[in-house]
C-alpha cells in the first residue's frame, strides 16, 4: 500500500473497522481481501467539478465514477443553480446524501455568471450563508468575476467576507503580476484555469494550490507536468472541471489523468497524491484521500500501476456497492418555461444595403471564441444564414421565466449547410442555444425542447433528426449511462451528417452563451463583447 | 525572501498594506525597508509549547520571544489550568489579547494529569467545550492519558468527540505498534514525544505530524534529523515545549533550533520552513507562517542564514513593537493556601528494626527516575535524611485547597548534603514540592514559599539562601526577563552550594511530582509507581 505522506510503498495489513481503518500492520480480520501483491492506494477525489456536465443524474453518476476509483468529487453545482437557484443545490445536495460516492460542494459564487446572463434568479450573499451552513459544503466555490474581485467590488467582497468563506476556489484565466497577488490576497488560494508552466509557478509561488484541469474541452495536465519535476507533487491537485460522459467512458476520469502522469514520467506515488491526498488536503477533507488510521477506508486495489483501473474499489471499507435508483421529484423536471417562439421572432432585420455584422468566430475544439465582421446575405430585408460562406443563424431564448427575450447573433466556422442543432445545456445560465440554417427547423428544435423539458437536439427538413433528452433542470438525463452516451452520440452524428466540422458540436455550442469567456458571445440580452465586457448590436 | 511554497529564495518585493502582505512583485510604498541583500523569511511558530515554563508573564514573554524570531506560539496552558481552572486560561488568553506575539492554545485536555495528582479542580468536557469555543483556542491539547484512549475510556473519548476537537495534538512517548494504531485513529494527528528515528518514521507512517520537540529537559531535535533527509520535511515541524528563561537567553528559542538543524546539515529553506508554515500548516493557523498575498506579515530578515538571529523583526509589517506592561490582578496571586506546616508534619514513621524503602533514583537531566530500594537512616523511630549515602527527604504539600495532605519519599542522587530547596512549580499539579537533609530547612522553605506567594527557594541553615519569587499562579514571575534570570541563577547557584550535582535543580524538582513519567514519582498523595500506576507506600 501507498504512503501518501512518506511516499513509501510498504508491505502491511490494512485493519478495518466500521468503514474506517483502524490500523496499519499485522491484524486478523473477520472478513479479508487478499491484495496478492497488487498496489493498494487512496480512492481519488476530484478537487473541482461540475457534476451537470456529465448529463447524469447523481446515483448513475456514482456508477458510473466508482468502478474508474472516484471515492469523492468536490462540485461546484453551479449549472443547477442557474435554473433552480438554491432550491436546485439542496435536491442535488439530498440526491447525494448517503451514495458510496462522496459528494461535497462548494457555494455557487458566481449566479449569474455576468449582468449579461438571465438565470431564473441571481444567487445572493445570504443565499450562500445559507448553503455554506449545510453539512458537506466546504466553502466558495470558484469566484469567476476575478475583474471585481480584483477592483474590490462591494458585492464580490461581501460573498469573501461570510462565514463559511474561509476556504474559496478560485477562477483566475489569464490573470498575472499585480492582479493575481491582488486575487490571491483577497483570500482566494486555488486556481485550475493555468495554461502554462509560467502561469503555473506563477500562482504556486503566490500560495496558491495549482488545481491542474483535465476538461473535455480544456486539457492542461501535460502543460503543467513539469512543474511536478521541478517543485515536487506538494501543492498540485487534479480536478476535471467539465467532463462529457462519453469522454469519461473513453478516457477514463481521475484515473485517466493519473495513467497519463505516470506515462509522462511522473512517479506513480507522486501522481496518486495529487489525485487522493492533495485534493483532500487542499479542502481540508481531513478524513479522506490516504490510507492511515482514522482516515475513511476508501482504497483502489490496483493489479499494475500503467492502466490505473482498479480490480477492486473499497467505498468506507464494503466492496459491494449497491446504489438505488432515485426518484426524481417533478418540480426538477419542470425548468423550460418558454413563450411561444415562431419564425418572425428569429427574424433579423437589415435595414437598406451593405454594411457589415459582427460574427461569432469559432476555434477548434476551444471555449474562446473570435469576434468576426461579416457582409451579411439580406433576403426582404433580413439577415439570413448563409451556409456557403460558412455563416449561420445563432439564437439564445430565454427559458426560466418564459420572458420571449431572445438574443440572435451569427456564427462563422461551424461548417453545418443545413437544418438546426439546439440544447437547454448553454452556460452558465443555461437558456436554449439554437443555431440554424434555416429558421423553421430552429423554430422546430425549439419547440421540441420544450416538450422534452430540456436536452440537446438535431432537426433536419422539419423533423427530429437525433435528440437527448436532458428533462432534469434541462441539463442531465434520467437514463442509465449507455442509453445517454448512445444519444449523445447519435446527436453528433447527426450534427456530423449537416455538415458541423468539429469533434464536439453541442459542447462547442454550450459554451457560446458563457459571457466570461472571450472574446464575443452570445445571450438572450443580445451580442456580448467580453473584452469590452458590454453588449455590442449586431450591426458594426 | 524565501517561497515556502516551492522553496525558492525570491528576489522580490513584498508589498504590505494594513498588516497582510498585499503582493510579490515590484512594488512603491510609503514607508520602504531595504533588505540590502539579506534574507527575508516568514516569522517562526512555536507548535508547541507551555508558556508557564518560561516563568514569565505574556507581555514580559513576549519581550524576549520576538527579537528571536518567535512570532507566534501555539500554548497548551495546563500548567496554569491545574492551578486556576478555566479562569486561569481565560486570564492568560485576556491577558495575551493583542499582543505583537501571536498566542493560540489548545484546551488543556489532562487536568488532572493522573488521578494520583491534586490540582485545584479538574477540567471537565463542559470546560473543554468552552475553552475550544473562544478564539484563538484552537482545538484539544496533547492528550496525556494515551493509555486511556488506546483503551477506549469513556471520559477520554468523551473529549475526543467534542465539537472542536477536531483538532488534537498528542502525546505518545514509548507508544508503538497497534497501540500506536489506536491512539492515532481516535483522531489524534501530531506527536512530539518521538525519541528516534524509528519512533519518527512510525508516527510519520501513521499519518501523525511529528513535532521535534527541544525543550530544557529533552532533546530530540539532533536525533530526529535524519528524517529529514529520508522523507523531506513535508510533515516535521518544530517545538519548544518546556523551556526555562535562562535557555532562551542562552539557546535561543526556534531559531536556535534551525540554526543547530541548518548546522547539522539540514538545508536553509527546509529548516525555516519547519518552523514557520508547518507549524502554522498543522494548527489550520492559513494566514501564518509563508511569505505570499493574503498572509500576516510577519518577517524576519536575517543577516545571514547560520545564527538565525534576526536584524529586523516585522509584525503584522510594523517593527517598532510597543509592549505595554500588564497589570496582573489579585486573584491570579494568591493561589498558595496551605494548612501551616510544622517539623513533626514531616515527620517519616518507621517502626521496628531493618526493612527496606522505596526511593527516587535521580537520572540526570532526564524526567524519568528509577525506582530505588533502600535502608533507610532510622532515628529515633523516624526515617531521616542521610547524605552521607546521599538520600534526602521529598515532600510533595498540597497547596491549593489548604488541605494539609503531604506526601513524604526519599530521594536518591540529588547530591544535596545541607538545607532544602523548594518549589511551587511541579509539574502538572504544581502542589509544593521540597527536598532536604534538615526537616527545619524544609518547613522553613515551604513557610517562604506560602509568604511569596509561590516561587523556588533555597533554604541554608534557617534561613533563606536564594529565591526567585513567582507569585502569578505560583507559576510566573511579575519581574522583567533579566532579574527572573538572575534569581534564577542564584537559585541554581545555592543549590549547588548545597551540594546538589545536576545542572538544572528546580526543573529536576519539578518534575518529580509528575505522576505520568517512569518510574516513581511522588504526589501529595503519596509515592506513584508510574508503571504499575499505582499508589505504594514507602515501606518495600
Amino acid at each position: 500500500m501507498l504512503s501518501v505522506f512518506t511516499g513509501e510503498w510498504l508491505d502491511v495489513d490494512v485493519a478495518v473497522a466500521d468503514g474506517i481503518i483502524a490500523g496499519l500492520g499485522s491484524y486478523e480480520g473477520e472478513e479479508i481481501v487478499e491484495a496478492d501483491g497488487r498496489y493498494v492506494v487512496p480512492g481519488f477525489v476530484d478537487a473541482h467539478m461540475h457534476l451537470e456536465s456529465v448529463k447524469l443524474v447523481v446515483d448513475e453518476l456514482a456508477r458510473l465514477l466508482l468502478p474508474l476509483g472516484t471515492t469523492a468529487v468536490v462540485a461546484d453545482p453551479h449549472e443547477i443553480a442557474n435554473v433552480l437557484g438554491t432550491d436546485g443545490v439542496h435536491w442535488l445536495h439530498d440526491a447525494s446524501e448517503g451514495l458510496p460516492l462522496d459528494v461535497y460542494f462548494m457555494a455557487p459564487s458566481s449566479v449569474p455568471a455576468s449582468p449579461f446572463e438571465s438565470p431564473r434568479r441571481a444567487l445572493e450573499p445570504g443565499d450562500l450563508e445559507g448553503l455554506m451552513r449545510r453539512s458537506r459544503v466546504l466553502g466558495l466555490a470558484e469566484m469567476m468575476n476575478f475583474p471585481g474581485v480584483i477592483g474590490g467590488e462591494p458585492g464580490e467582497l461581501a460573498k469573501l467576507a461570510l462565514d463559511g468563506a474561509a476556504h474559496v476556489d478560485g477562477h483566475a484565466p489569464g490573470v498575472h503580476g499585480k492582479e493575481l497577488q491582488a486575487y490571491v490576497a483577497a483570500g482566494i488560494r486555488s486556481d485550475h484555469e493555468a495554461l502554462t508552466v509560467d502561469e503555473g509557478r506563477e500562482r504556486l509561488r503566490a500560495g496558491m494550490w495549482l488545481l491542474v484541469r483535465e476538461a473535455s474541452m480544456a486539457r492542461n495536465l501535460e502543460a503543467l507536468l513539469p512543474l511536478v519535476a521541478e517543485y515536487g507533487p506538494g501543492r498540485i491537485a487534479f480536478c476535471t472541471d467539465d467532463r462529457d460522459p462519453e469522454d469519461i467512458v473513453d478516457r477514463g476520469h481521475v484515473n485517466g489523468m493519473v495513467r497519463d502522469a505516470v506515462a509522462a514520467g511522473v512517479a506513480p506515488a507522486d501522481a496518486v497524491r495529487m489525485a487522493s491526498w492533495n485534493p483532500a488536503l487542499w479542502h481540508r477533507l481531513d478524513r479522506l484521500g490516504a490510507i492511515a488510521p482514522g482516515y475513511v477506508a476508501d482504497l483502489l486495489v490496483l493489479p499494475e500501476l500503467v492502466r490505473f483501473v482498479p480490480d477492486l474499489v473499497l467505498k468506507r471499507g464494503g466492496h459491494r456497492l449497491e446504489i438505488p435508483r432515485r426518484e426524481v421529484p417533478e418540480w426538477v423536471r419542470q425548468t423550460v418555461r418558454i413563450a411561444p417562439v415562431t419564425v418572425p421572432d428569429l427574424a433579423i432585420p437589415w435595414h437598406g444595403h451593405g454594411g457589415t455584422a459582427r460574427a461569432i468566430g469559432l476555434v477548434p475544439d476551444q471555449v474562446v471564441t473570435e469576434a468576426l465582421e461579416r457582409e451579411p446575405l439580406v433576403r426582404e430585408g433580413h439577415v439570413v444564414a448563409d451556409p456557403e460562406r460558412d455563416l449561420v443563424k445563432l439564437a439564445v431564448v430565454e427559458r426560466h421565466l418564459a420572458t420571449g427575450r431572445i438574443g440572435l447573433g451569427l456564427l462563422s466556422g461551424s461548417g453545418l449547410r443545413d437544418g438546426a442543432l439546439a440544447s437547454s445545456v448553454a452556460h452558465d445560465a443555461h437558456n436554449l442555444v439554437i443555431c440554424g440554417v434555416d429558421d423553421e427547423d430552429m423554430v422546430r428544435a425549439i419547440a421540441r425542447l420544450a416538450e422534452l423539458g430540456g436536452g440537446i437536439v438535431v432537426v433536419e427538413s422539419g423533423r427530429v433528426a437525433a435528440e437527448c433528452p436532458l428533462p432534469v433542470a434541462g441539463l442531465l438525463s434520467d437514463r442509465p449511462l449507455d442509453e445517454v452516451v448512445a444519444q449523445s452520440r447519435a446527436c453528433n452524428e447527426a450534427a456530423a451528417r449537416l455538415g458541423w466540422s468539429g469533434a464536439t458540436p453541442f459542447l462547442t455550442l454550450a459554451f457560446l452563451a458563457l459571457s466570461v469567456i472571450p472574446s464575443l458571445k452570445l445571450t438572450d440580452r443580445g451580442l456580448v463583447d467580453v473584452d469590452r465586457f458590454e453588449l455590442v448590436p449586431l450591426r458594426v
